[in-house]
C-alpha cells in the first residue's frame, strides 16, 4: 500500500487501483434482498426475497447489451434497474401498474444503498495512501455517490458510467478513466470478482486484480445453486494480484 | 453543517456544495510564486516570483474566452497552462525554445499542486458531513485529483470541466455538475470567492455562497495593486450566504 506496485503483465508502475463495485466492493443480493423484503412484507406478497434479488440481477447484462452493441443509445444504469425491476414483477406474475410508481422508484434506488464487504473500507482506505482509489463500475455517477456516501467508502474521485458513456466490459469503458486521471491504462489496475470484467481490462491494457467473493450470490450457493449465474464461485486465476479479500490486496500492494 | 440548508434565492434545500478552487480553496499565487522562485533560481534569472505568478493568472480567462465562445474546440487547461506559460516567459524577454520542455512542463504543473489555505481542510470536512462536496472548478480532473490527493481536500467526487466539457461561466459548467448528481441546480450550492463566478452560478440556476479571500493576490494588495486583476478584494454581496472563511461557511449551513 506504499505505492509503486510494477504490475508484471504489463511492466509498468501502477498509480491508480480502480474497483467493480456490485459484489466486489458492495454485497448487493443482502442489500436488494433486505429492500425487497420490506417491499413484499408491506405488500403481503409471497417473494422470495433472495430469488427476487438474483433474477434482477439477471437481467443486468442483458439490458446493457442492447447499449453495447449500439441497439440502443446510452442510458443510465438507474433506468435499466427500474425497467428491469418491472420485469422482475411481471416474471413473478406481479403487475407493476398495480403499485405506487414513486415506491417502485424508490425500491429500484435500493441499487444506491448496498452494504459494503467488511473488508472493503478498511482495503481501499489502506490502499488510498499510496494509490488514487475510485470505482470503475457500469453504476452512473449519481448511484456510486450515494454508495459511497452510506457506505463510507473513501474513494478519491467517482466517475460513473454516465462519464465515460460506456459500459464494460467494453475497452472504452476501461480506457477513458484513465484519460481522465491523465494516465496510461497500463498505470491503472482494476480490482474486480469477476474473471469476465478483468479479462475485459487486461485486453483493454490495465493490470488486473481478482478478489474473491465467495458469497456473492449468498452462503447457499455453495450447496447448490438455483441459476446459471450462481453456478460457481470464481476463484483465483492469472491475473497480476489474487486476494481473499481487498485488505490482503492492500498487504500486496 | 447538518446539512438542509434552504436556500433564499431559490427555495430549495441544498444537497451538494460545490466549490470554486483557484483562490477559494487553493492559493494560487504563493504555490505558483514558490515553483517560479525554484525555477528562477535553478535557472539565474532576475524574475519577481509573485509578478510572475499574476502575470501567468492573468492569461487565464482570455486562454479560455477563445473555447467559450467556440472559436476552439475544448482544450483542457492543463494545455492552456503550458501555453500561457511560454507567452510569460517571452512577456518577460525569455525564450521559452532556452529552456528544456519537460522542465517547463513541470513548472506548469505546478497548478495541480497549490496549497490549500489554512480553513480549508477542516471547513469542508465539516461540509462532508452533511452535504455532498466536490469542485466546481475550471481544472481538468487530472490535475483536481493531484491537488486533492497533495492538499488532503476531502472531495465525495471530482468532475472536471474535461468531463463537463464547459468553462464557467458558462451556464453548462454549472448546470452540468447538477446532472451528474442526479439534483436539480438549485439543490447545488457553489462556494466561491469571485463575484463574476458565483453571478454564473446563480443566473444557472445555483444556490451561491461567498467566501472573503482578501489575500488571494498577496498580502500588499491592498497597499497599492499592480495590475487590474488585482486592484480590489471582493467583499461580501448579495448571495444566499457570505462567510469569512470556509470554517465559517460550515457554521451556517
Amino acid at each position: 500500500m506504499a505505492g509503486g506496485f510494477r504490475a508484471p503483465s504489463t511492466g509498468a508502475v501502477v498509480r491508480a487501483v480502480l474497483f467493480d463495485t456490485f459484489g466486489t466492493v458492495v454485497d448487493w443480493r443482502s442489500g436488494i434482498a433486505a429492500a425487497v423484503g420490506g417491499f413484499a412484507a408491506a405488500h403481503g406478497l409471497a417473494v422470495d426475497p433472495g430469488a427476487f434479488a438474483d433474477a434482477w440481477r439477471a437481467r443486468y447484462q442483458p439490458a446493457m447489451r442492447a447499449v453495447r452493441s449500439g441497439a440502443r443509445a446510452f442510458t443510465v444504469l438507474d433506468v435499466l434497474h427500474r425497467e428491469n425491476l418491472d420485469d422482475v414483477l411481471r416474471a413473478h406474475g406481479l403487475d407493476p401498474a398495480g403499485f405506487d410508481s414513486a415506491e417502485l422508484d424508490g425500491l429500484s434506488r435500493a441499487w444506491h444503498f448496498l452494504p459494503p464487504w467488511p473488508d472493503s473500507v478498511p482495503g481501499i482506505s489502506e490502499i488510498k495512501a499510496g494509490y488514487v482509489v475510485g470505482p470503475l463500475s457500469n453504476g452512473n455517477t449519481a448511484l456510486l455517490l450515494d454508495m459511497a456516501k452510506a457506505a463510507g467508502l473513501p474513494w478519491d474521485l467517482i466517475l460513473g458510467s454516465d462519464v465515460t458513456r460506456a459500459y464494460k466490459p467494453d475497452a472504452a469503458a476501461y480506457r477513458r478513466p484513465a484519460d481522465y486521471l491523465g494516465l496510461d491504462p497500463s498505470q491503472v489496475m482494476l480490482v474486480a470478482a469477476h474473471p469476465a470484467d478483468l479479462a475485459g481490462a487486461r485486453d483493454a491494457g490495465l493490470a488486473t486484480a481478482f478478489v474473491a467473493r465467495p458469497d456473492e450470490y449468498g452462503p447457499t450457493r455453495a450447496g447448490g445453486a438455483s441459476q446459471a449465474t450462481a453456478s460457481e464461485a470464481p476463484t483465483a486465476g492469472d491475473w497480476d494480484l489474487n486476494g481473499e479479500s481487498i485488505v490482503d490486496l492492500a498487504r500486496q500492494l
